[in-house]
């Protein structure tokens, strides 16, 4: 090892990943896309492709079993890596589950678990089709690799939007941010007095945002039907600004986006005031979400307007116009993301 | 959570893995085997199909970084996956990478990790393709899915073995274990008086063997060139008796196994006996060989005999025979395993 030191949070999650991997290169055939999209594509045949992504959940970082049940955490392991297949507009089939765990947890509690997995492979029509189970020295760790399919000629990166292409969010944001932070804030009043009961009333659907998000996978069925390919797509994992960049940078394209049009339920605008914080920050850089973010064609607007499930946020402009937030009194502020990095 | 706590070391890493899956089952028609073999198996067409494995290697179970250098463990974390395509008798073709590190890892120390990532990459021509990159509370975790290829055909199961088969080892037994003896027991050194260099003379061989073992990619090639499909097939991870015993249990056979026949290198002898341990035993139980133990039809003898790479050591008799393990003086002991047990 040489004697230079570098702490590994000053890349961040992605510059890390970049500089780990840019030595690599493709050499098999079949490897047609490798590092830098939700899932990495493998050739099958002349018109289908496998699609492959990985997600490691650790306790501490990731997960924290004061509030977050076995049996959520093992659904949510699951739902977030079947998100990532239905980012590249697939369908998820198979799993695999790694498991480290240290010896505090029993039985019940990996059952608890597995319990959630397999509600989650149920749901999603997926197999669990091999893992490792090990020890830990403390904690308990996931990794799940998720396998799909798609057709080649469906599959959506995130490199193919084009000027003009609308942009499009599914769902609503800023919940599963919410949600933490109320769990976040019952944790402290249970720490600080045991005797209290968390007070979680009124705020059923964000906590569940957070503890049960799920995959979109019904989204993708509705493309189908309204014979739409998105141009690109990218799943909503760390906010909305941080997935917006990643596609304009990929894309190597431009983009307005306006504050008025980003879906927030009224339970997560409500709570966000009582924190005093704003909804549109939460919804733009909260995290979390699994919803899906898309381009289409202007063409296909008329395919998906009206649809309850998707709301134009913007439009893509050139790369020279820049990446632009457009608040409610239209001023335009070039938009950063704020997103999680767990090397902070 | 149930009251009841049962603690996971009562039912070993194989026990715990049937309990927490035997619920699932595989409903796409493209998952062709799941869970209990080196690898999983899914459909690409009439003639190939896909084999999927992952491994788990955590620091303070699987590896000690006192005398593991992060390169090897890339390295090592690499081979042991290939090992598991080998063992069905295909070829590894891409890798995902999932790596949790704490903070006390500079970026050159995860550089050193990726350089072994690479080397074993190119070595075994694998593609990265994708992975997780995330902090954890304590520690290095790095989880490895492997995804290869082969002929339907030819893919080799645990569970093909016939009676009157042969069965054959490769290379020779007991060196990683011996090298590891070695390595902790200079660490033992070190830590009692830091200022005495590791006396690690004469043992690079099996040093060698612990810290950079390979996958036996060359066998698979050989045995293609010689026309043999095995009948069954598994790579040696947690030590000999253990493999034999899952190649009897998937195949429903019993099994003579000749100490005498078994290989075994002179220097892991020498060190055995240093260590005023029975080589015999070493190579049985000693694990982390990532040999192949396969079995053959009597037929097929003439094409591997004298083959320097591979040793006849014993043939698969009826399930009620039992599983024997026949020592120089010709008696008949049933074979146990006591290979690795993480949750002891």
């Amino acid at each position: 090892m040489s004697e230079n030191k570098t702490n590994i949070s000053e890349l961040g999650e992605f510059g890390l990943i970049d500089h780990l991997t840019s030595k690599f290169e493709l050499k098999n055939r079949n490897s047609l896309l490798g590092v830098g999209d939700d899932a990495a594509v493998i050739d099958l045949s002349e018109e289908e492709a496998m699609l492959v992504s990985t997600d490691l959940l650790v306790e501490g970082i990731h997960f924290n079993l004061m509030y977050m049940p076995l049996k959520h955490l093992g659904y949510k392991a699951v739902a977030v890596n079947v998100s990532d297949i239905c980012a590249m507009n697939g369908t998820a089939e198979q799993i695999t589950v790694s498991l480290a765990v240290s010896s505090r947890f029993p039985l019940e509690a990996l059952e608890e678990l597995y319990e959630g997995i397999h509600l989650a492979c149920a749901f999603y029509n997926v197999d669990l089709i091999g893992g490792d189970t090990t020890s830990s020295v403390s904690g308990l760790a996931i990794n799940i690799t998720v396998m799909g399919r798609a057709k080649k000629s469906e599959i959506t990166y995130r490199s193919g939007a084009k000027e003009f292409d609308l942009l499009v969010v599914t769902g609503d944001l800023g919940a599963a941010y919410m949600g933490l932070q109320v769990l976040e804030r019952e944790k402290e009043v249970f720490k600080a007095n045991p005797s209290i009961q968390p007070d979680l009333d009124g705020h059923d659907y964000i906590i569940e945002r957070q503890l049960k998000p799920e995959a979109r996978k019904d989204i993708i069925g509705f493309l189908k039907e309204l014979d739409v390919v998105p141009t690109s797509m990218i799943d909503i994992s760390d906010g909305l600004a941080s997935e917006i960049l990643h596609i304009c940078k990929s894309s190597k394209v431009g983009c307005h986006v306006y504050d008025e049009k980003i879906p927030i339920d009224a339970k997560t605008s409500m709570t966000a005031i009582d924190f005093n914080l704003d909804p549109g920050t939460c919804a733009l850089n909260g995290g979390e979400d699994y919803e899906l973010l898309f381009t289409i064609k202007q063409d296909d607007f008329d395919k998906i307007k009206g649809n309850p499930h998707m709301t134009v946020i913007g439009h893509i402009t050139n790369e020279q116009d820049g990446v632009y937030f457009i608040d409610k009194n239209g001023s335009a502020i070039t938009l950063r993301a704020q997103g999680w990095n767990h090397f902070d």
